[in-house]
């Protein structure tokens, strides 16, 4: 990526401050989608990170992964599948319990959705603390498919989510990455 | 659409029986995704069908509607707007209540994110009933845009979507319709 390309997608990016909570500047991901361009140019951007590398299914967690990796799996031609909250897929599923800030929550992949014989690329809108990646790689691997990257518009690495994925054999990728905020 | 493009689809999208409850046979859109040459087809018929048309923004409700209004918004060269659950939105909203089989839930939109210029194509992945995507319509016009086409994979006709969609003014289309059952 280029350093016009670089300025074209955080210019598309609005930062809300104090949002969900005093003291936090939320990177709004919903503004690049409303800017056609921006859009069009983050999936071009993933589609030559991703492209030609044997991956056979993108899977994306509901609900803003889904804005970017179903486009994905269609520039690459492969299928995707979505990791959804419990009781949204009407398949068996495996659950995988993950840690909030306060409580938990679960994540839901169908059983057969995936094979052994499957390459599988994670794509989400944002990577901060990893607890939902963290939670869908347990899933994707529990039904027997391989993941061993996963790719994110915004990345924010000071909340640790890169180290947590790392250390789960994951090799992370993000377009912006927003540090030492 | 040709027979041949019309089994492909239908063969692609499974049949779940007693889903969400005893006597419903669910729809299971998942594995179409799940499927690239049946995914790819689903977006250039509608892309076909809505091209060229004067459409400034797609809008998808979460979460099923991302997975095929984001794919159709880049098609089509336009921007994105998603409508969400309430507390998901960073700017300032509307928002829009509707009813369920048992009780209410809510959808919002930001206000800033459509203005009185945009002509709007609603895309989701099944018409039922309609509600969400009434509230949907109810949004878009009170952010002041115009919107009078809404555009879905599958449509089962026997629920009524269709016909209380159509009293909004709204132009419906769907690649696959399920009747009769």
């Amino acid at each position: 990526m280029n350093d016009l390309q670089l300025a074209q997608l955080t210019q598309s990016i609005l930062t809300i401050p104090d949002y969900p909570k005093k003291g936090i500047l939320f990177r709004d991901v919903t503004s690049l989608l409303e800017d056609a361009q921006a859009f069009a140019l983050t999936m071009q951007l993933l589609t030559d990170k991703y492209k030609d590398q044997g991956f056979t299914k993108v899977v994306g967690t509901e609900a803003r992964g889904f804005l970017f990796g179903a486009p994905l799996a269609l520039a690459l031609g492969i299928g995707f599948v979505p990791v959804r909250k419990p009781g949204k897929l009407p398949r068996e599923t495996y659950s995988q319990p993950y840690q909030l800030e306060y409580g938990e929550d679960i994540l839901e992949i169908h059983q057969n959705a995936l094979t052994s014989d499957d390459k599988v690329l994670i794509i989400d809108d944002l990577l901060a603390t990893g607890g939902t990646i963290e939670a869908t790689t347990k899933l994707i691997r529990r039904v027997g498919a391989k993941v061993t990257h996963a790719g994110f518009v915004i990345s924010l690495p000071d909340l640790g989510g890169e180290d947590r994925l790392t250390a789960m054999e994951l090799e992370i990728f993000s377009l912006i990455q927003y540090a030492g905020e």
